[in-house]
């Protein structure tokens, strides 16, 4: 089951569980492949991580959202060269909190910037590169943000965001799994974090073939 | 000769003396025009000088050539709605050291990207928008960079990169001014500055009728 990476993302809203998953599936594919990268966006490499600082902390209203996708994109191209693709050319399976499904819920869909614009930028920038497979944990958003809330930290600026904002990412999220029904898998993520972690695994064994 | 804003933007490689000459049709044109703002890019507006300060500074091999065409653009668009549209409602002439060309000919040409993404890169951020007038101060890279020598500060990163690079960002420039002939106006950089001034202020006159 080695010697070719794999790019596997997570996605949702914020308080889905994200983290949590990503370092528990990190644990299940060791010892299963021979190499495991975690990483994370906006960030995962030292460029990314400086454009990541203007994107997750202050005013909401900072930037506009074609600006924040143009960001996220430069930060992503950065991440990719630097972290991804290096990882993926030496046969690991690369877990990333957050990909490009992030901008096109976000900014697409959240802040109205429209999918046709994500898309344009999207070509430009990684062509038709997609993961090889893509999670998405759904959930009602007033229980991802109640989740957040005890949470420290300045990295608040989008689930500062209002409600209405934060339904339309969780509705983006869901037409995104549609529109890519091969790629993504939507996971509900109301249920407790070991039931939620059992279905990633179960799905990871029935694609890859890997023991339970 | 008020009432509608135009921009007007200054470009040119390093050391081409574009900060002398903006500041010297600023007092050019108060007087002659109701309002007059001066502004640069990267930056002009906080956000994109968060972002300047991301491209002027450091390693010159810190971004792919597409990442920085991205941030430029990111910079630019928040440029664009935070400082120059607002004059340009407001009537205002602006005068910009440095805008889009820059982007095609430092990424799109010095860098090797390609004027093709820089022109989709262009159409997905503002459109068909280009400045009303734009003056390519032209020069050998050789005689500009000297001039920058003796500068401080540590806003070096492109003057830091190999003379070959500035050899095709100076030929970047005049096919863009070839491509525009309409727009753009390619003055002799080589000429003392009162002199490169009375060029550009000769254009003007001829263009909208100022009295010299």
């Amino acid at each position: 089951m080695s010697g070719t990476g794999r790019l596997i993302t997570l996605e949702g809203g914020e308080g889905s569980g994200k983290t949590t998953q990503i370092k528990l599936l990190g644990e299940f594919l060791k010892g299963r492949v021979e190499k495991v990268a975690v990483t994370r966006e906006p960030g995962g490499s030292e460029g990314a991580e400086q454009i990541r600082a203007l994107l997750v902390a202050g005013e909401t209203g900072r930037w506009s959202p074609l600006c924040e996708a143009l960001l996220h994109y430069a930060a992503r191209r950065d991440h990719l060269d630097k972290t991804v693709l290096p990882a993926l050319v030496q046969g690991a399976w690369v877990l990333c909190d957050r990909f490009a499904d992030s901008t096109a819920a976000y900014q697409g869909y959240g802040h109205g910037l429209g999918l046709d614009v994500v898309a344009r930028l999207h070509a430009i920038v990684l062509d038709s590169f997609q993961p090889d497979l893509t999670f998405i944990l759904d959930l009602p958003p007033e229980l991802g943000l109640g989740r957040t809330r005890g949470r420290a930290g300045a990295e608040d600026r989008y689930e500062r965001m209002d409600i209405a904002f934060h339904r339309r990412l969780r509705d983006g999220f869901l037409d995104i799994a549609r529109r890519a029904p091969q790629r993504c898998v939507v996971v509900d993520a109301t249920a407790d974090a070991d039931a939620v972690q059992a279905e990633l695994r179960a799905v990871l064994c029935l694609r890859y073939g890997f023991a339970a």
